[in-house]
């Protein structure tokens, strides 16, 4: 089977005349491999009828050539520029030059790019797909479930090992560099994100920068939205903790998170809509005395791309099935006092799901 | 001043209607905080004549209040999607809908941003000034080279106690995770971009992935491309070592770049443009018996991105000035056998140039 296969498959059910991949999580899932996405433009264009071609940097052949590419390769030398490659690669492909339309993942391919490719095809018309090619990613392999489940174990572990040294009176960047330090102690090869360590009222900021002039009271929230990679997989684990002591307003507070949060786990199963998932998280919060505190949908899928479809949020008709991987992250956030997220890892299997995290969500005194 | 002006500035050096910024480089230059780029667009559009926008998730707010923006914002919901905001924020900018120029960060802003403000502003055109935009950060402040030479101290100190654990018999990976963990010991708190560690014919691909199945040999060339980053700030530096033991030709071709990378550093000075010091530089490696295993460029400008103007290569008439940074990493590169690359940071001064590696460059052994 030629490994552009699912390619074709996307090509197929959408009924475009050409896909064009650029560095990123579709580009590895379909290459095995990847290529770092900077000044200088690697793309493959993959039309329905005829072969591939790819546009190469010159000092990336090695790499490439690698991967098996079933098609030309027009390589260009930064002495020259990228155009010519652009140009003769659109000459190769004749078939997409009159109204052809070419689908593009929106999300990921940047301008530069894009204007290009409108200068070497200058008939056709290009169209975001990011959703559509994605779709080649939705359902996981058992190889990287296992994968994104090594990069949960050690996050968690790592997580432990922070707040085994944290204490009041440190400031969030320096528990942050701790968390860092266990990550990458604790086996990570990369981060999945900018870590997000937030306490007091910076936690009430979804994604808040960690401040290194607030040092921690007790009393404050103190939320960690986090992961560590491993092989191109990630974890997104949050946690929110209280410094030594929780008010009883805010035990209440985390309590209705929690509560969402379970709801999220108990009906995420095979055949219900990702909108149905967030429609039962977001009637948890809509009931409670919390309702004006909420502030985004309940999760998201992850992957390859630590933000990925299936997105789970009310209008989305996508229907969960066993393979796919998403967050579960409900969360409320009272500006200027705190804020507490509760976000879960999941994979849907044949019988419910299967949660990949297992860190303890009972509310927790750390400090 | 207002916190715009450097934008203003592009405005009137490239008589533009109007420039997009989406979170990044120049986004954190001049609003001194950065977002994270995902699946909800965030931008700010400044006009040349009239109030600036912004079209924020409304999860952001909070945040997004904080950088002191002056200008009207459109926030959306997930519930609602983006296209309300892009619209509304369309309707306040009259003045950019028939013919407006607009500019856009071409490397940067991805393409499902761009067709979005197509849809807004129908009437506009939207030219890639990547370039343009960036110049805004092309003189780096005395805060950002203080913060630059720490992510390279700290990374450098990381690198030498990396070589200390290396053994023969290690595989790339191994060492990779043991740089990882030496990088956030030491006081990263990021990495600059996914660390290169090669050996051998591994080596011989300038953006090598390290392999988990491959042990170090003596004789084997081993490279490290790598950098922590501190708040934003990244080392970028390359040092090639022997495994063990090096032979007389592969000392001769360790010795020719090191010559190249020696006259970077010796011709770079204000007033001579980055061309010249390209230039410069290839001249010792044409000139030499391993012309053939050239590649690439000198190096590129660092600085908030880690590959950023001033591109460092022939036809570029860039004049440097003091302030500028930017990499000298001439390398050789003999497909299936080896690769050397040396590579160093440097900042333009009044009277020539500051090195802000200093990471010893004569061959050594290791292992």
């Amino acid at each position: 089977m030629s490994i552009l296969a699912p390619v074709h498959s996307i090509l197929a059910k959408t009924g475009l005349d050409a896909i064009v991949l650029v560095p990123g999580a579709n580009f590895r899932r379909v290459f095995g491999t990847d290529f770092h996405q900077m000044e200088r433009p690697l793309e493959v264009i993959v039309p329905k009828a005829g072969e591939a071609v790819a546009i190469v940097p010159n000092l990336e052949l090695a790499s490439f050539a690698a991967i098996g590419f079933p098609g030309q390769v027009f390589d260009w030398r930064d002495e020259a520029g990228y155009m010519g490659a652009f140009m003769a690669a659109g000459e190769a492909l004749p078939q997409l030059r009159q109204g052809a339309r070419i689908g593009v993942e929106g999300q990921r391919m940047r301008v530069f790019d894009l204007f290009a490719l409108q200068k070497a095809l200058p008939g056709a018309v290009f169209v975001d797909i990011h959703a559509g090619i994605s779709a080649l990613r939705l359902h996981k392999l058992p190889h990287e479930i296992e994968l994104q489940r090594k990069a949960i174990r050690l996050s968690e572990a790592a997580l432990e090992a922070t707040l085994q040294e944290v204490k009041v009176g440190m400031t969030e960047t320096e528990i942050e560099s701790i968390l860092l330090r266990n990550l990458f102690s604790h086996g990570a090869d990369g981060l999945a994100f900018a870590p997000i360590v937030a306490a007091g009222d910076n936690a009430a900021k979804p994604h808040a920068h960690a401040r290194p002039d607030y040092r921690i009271e007790p009393g404050d929230a103190l939320l960690f939205d986090f992961g560590g990679s491993y092989q191109g997989y990630s974890a997104d684990i949050t946690r929110t903790f209280f410094v030594k002591e929780v008010s009883d307003f805010d035990r209440a507070f985390y309590e209705t998170v929690l509560a969402a949060n379970e709801k999220g786990r108990a009906v995420s199963r095979a055949g219900i809509t990702a909108s149905e998932v967030d429609d039962a998280v977001q009637k948890v919060l809509e009931g409670s005395q919390f309702a004006e505190f909420r502030r985004h949908k309940t999760g998201h899928g992850l992957g390859l791309d630590v933000h990925e479809a299936p997105q789970i949020m009310r209008g989305n008709g996508q229907v969960l099935e066993p393979g796919m991987v998403y967050t579960i992250e409900p969360g409320l956030y009272r500006l200027g006092e705190a804020g507490v997220r509760i976000e879960d890892d999941v994979v849907v299997t044949e019988d419910g799901i299967d949660c990949l995290t297992s860190f303890p969500r009972e509310l927790r005194l750390v400090g």
